[in-house]
């Protein structure tokens, strides 16, 4: 029997090949331009695909919970950086996973923290000191040179910590469209996060890193510059956001939710998915004049899934709903108890919902989140 | 040590005394309307939980999955309607389920189905037409008579299959804002199931009973008229895109996530907090002026959490972080550290990510979602 034939019930297909491959794309591009590759690992949350990166030469890796950093020491990664602020809630926890691995890199952006890991913790770490420098999520800002120096300056009394640079998150690369705009907000981003080395330097601190992130950045700017860390992690899967965005083509998404059709309704151009939000996330954007898409349909073929249907596109859902816009001529194809692939909005928010991916060979890929299902 | 002292990362808190009432209140609507209650039970999935609805004497429930009644019918519920399109592809495993309790209600929209049920199934089971009054998700069209004769003329000519009524979900009540506007759209889609009715009364249909089931409905209609059933879920929490709606007040809302501080912007009037999509989702909705809000900001009492802050909420979320606008005299007296309560945009969906509620005297509720990492 056809794996697409035993499916029942909403499935994450992963394309193992096509995975490899953007792995491999994005390791060759941190090599040509000589940056470290610390790959983001929430995207999969999975030790097996995080030992694909490990074929590929790749050692450390970034994850954004602490949780999240056990699963993986627990599977032999030895060198970590936890790109979220450190939550002194869960400094025990900290302490205890700082003796599990040979590097623990943390992120800080005030005093009080720095003063408290070095309290708390019994070996050193490295710590990022997270900048802002214009999508005002978290960090300090590039150009509050006394609030970058005051928290240099707190890192650099401790014993225990050792200051290993800068970090930021260029998150408003995700509403850029095109290289050519991505590539410019880059280098805006870029020469802030500059600016900001430039002020520790100027104050007399040396060896500042710089380490970047988001996958726009990542896939579409050909010179990255003079950067030392890259950490995207939705490449590995990518989405129909980036999409959207042009990070990637169609081609290169590697996951699609596989699911039931359980209504037929010509008379509107659409159909209704086993499918919803607890499957997908409500995680939406907006692509081809729709306001609000959450992902693409695609049909099925013998070994994988086509390219997303012209004019089609996850018009909304529901907890366990989805309604698909389709063109007449896919549509009238199309029967109750078929499958349509879906290529998710946001493949980090619907890996989380669905815990395991299934390869298009009926394997099993388990994640951290179906680890603790067992 | 108090309960909140105890928290490290986000959790999902429960007010029981709160929802008790919230459930005790539509328990009696139901009554005072003389219309059956069939709570949906999604939007909690705990056999607990919904042990609080039989102990105020509700004996028959709604779920949107095979799987979902499987946990209810194994936690003793004995009259489920799975509200949700027959998935052909779980025939085997509703058959099975079929055999496990005495009342199996089941949704149909086509013929096909309905022959496939007859075929497939051993004992009988209750069908309910899905009709579609405008809210343009799943059923047949209200003023398609073909469509609702020959579905139900299908049904008619089966053995195993008994017609029980018309179900339907007027959706369009969650774009409605107050009592007025919910209770004239609720009129409007109640007179167009009413003509669906007539339309199979009119054939020589009979004892055709009427479902209705959304939660706005079902809070600020006062005269539900005659329909037979009701089936909301989401009054069992609330959220504050019933908030929005008018269809509860602050207080009714009885789950709140408990989220770490972890880094203060007063510059922006925003803070950091740990609680991303991966614990409140990614759903939203408009409020106050703001195009998306994603939950609101309310600040731990002594036992449980307070009214939601004037001029707060959440702004925005990724995957880990949130970010909360709060105003300058809310935001000057937190640190970093502190827990925000965030009353969440959806709770059905909270629900869902977060798996388990704890009380505020600290017991962990589990859910079916719980019950599979056992």
């Amino acid at each position: 029997m056809h794996l697409f034939d035993q499916i029942q019930t909403p499935t994450l297909l992963i394309n193992e090949k096509q995975t490899r491959d953007n792995i491999k794309w994005m390791v060759e591009k941190a090599a040509r331009n000589s940056i470290r590759l610390r790959p983001h690992f929430k995207t999969h949350q999975s030790a097996e695909i995080a030992g694909w990166f490990r074929e590929q030469g790749i050692q450390q890796c970034t994850v954004s919970s602490i949780s999240m950093a056990g699963y993986f020491a627990r599977h032999g990664w030895q060198d970590i950086t936890i790109a979220f602020p450190v939550n002194p809630r869960e400094m025990t926890t900290l302490k205890q996973l700082r003796e599990t691995i040979s590097t623990l890199g943390l992120l800080v952006e005030c005093s009080e923290i720095v003063e408290r890991l070095e309290a708390e913790l019994e070996s050193p770490a490295e710590i990022w000191i997270k900048v802002d420098c214009g999508n005002h999520r978290t960090g300090i800002l590039w150009n509050d040179g006394d609030g970058l120096r005051n928290v240099a300056q707190a890192v650099r009394s401790c014993k225990k910590l050792h200051l290993r640079g800068l970090l930021s998150h260029f998150g408003d690369s995700y509403h850029a469209v095109g290289r050519s705009a991505v590539t410019s907000l880059y280098q805006e981003s870029l020469s802030r996060l500059q600016q900001a080395r430039n002020t520790l330097l100027g104050a007399g601190f040396e060896a500042i890193e710089l380490s970047i992130g988001d996958t726009p950045s990542c896939s579409l700017v050909d010179a990255l510059g003079t950067v030392d860390e890259m950490r995207p992690g939705n490449f590995v899967f990518y989405d129909t956001m980036q999409l959207a965005i042009g990070s990637c083509i169609g081609e290169q998404i590697s996951v699609a939710l596989a699911c039931p059709i359980v209504a037929l309704h010509p008379e509107r151009n659409e159909v209704v998915i086993y499918g919803g939000a607890i499957h997908l996330s409500k995680d939406n954007h907006s692509y081809a004049g729709q306001a609000a898409v959450f992902g693409l349909p695609a049909l099925p073929t013998k070994t994988g899934w086509g390219a997303p249907l012209a004019g089609g596109y996850v018009r909304s859902l529901s907890q366990e709903h989805g309604v698909v816009r389709l063109a007449p001529e896919h549509l009238s194809s199309l029967k109750v108890g078929d499958l349509l692939m879906i290529l998710p909005a946001h493949s980090c928010l619907t890996l989380q919902a669905m815990r395991t991916l299934k390869t298009l060979d009926g394997r099993i890929i388990e994640t951290m989140l179906s680890e603790s299902d067992a």
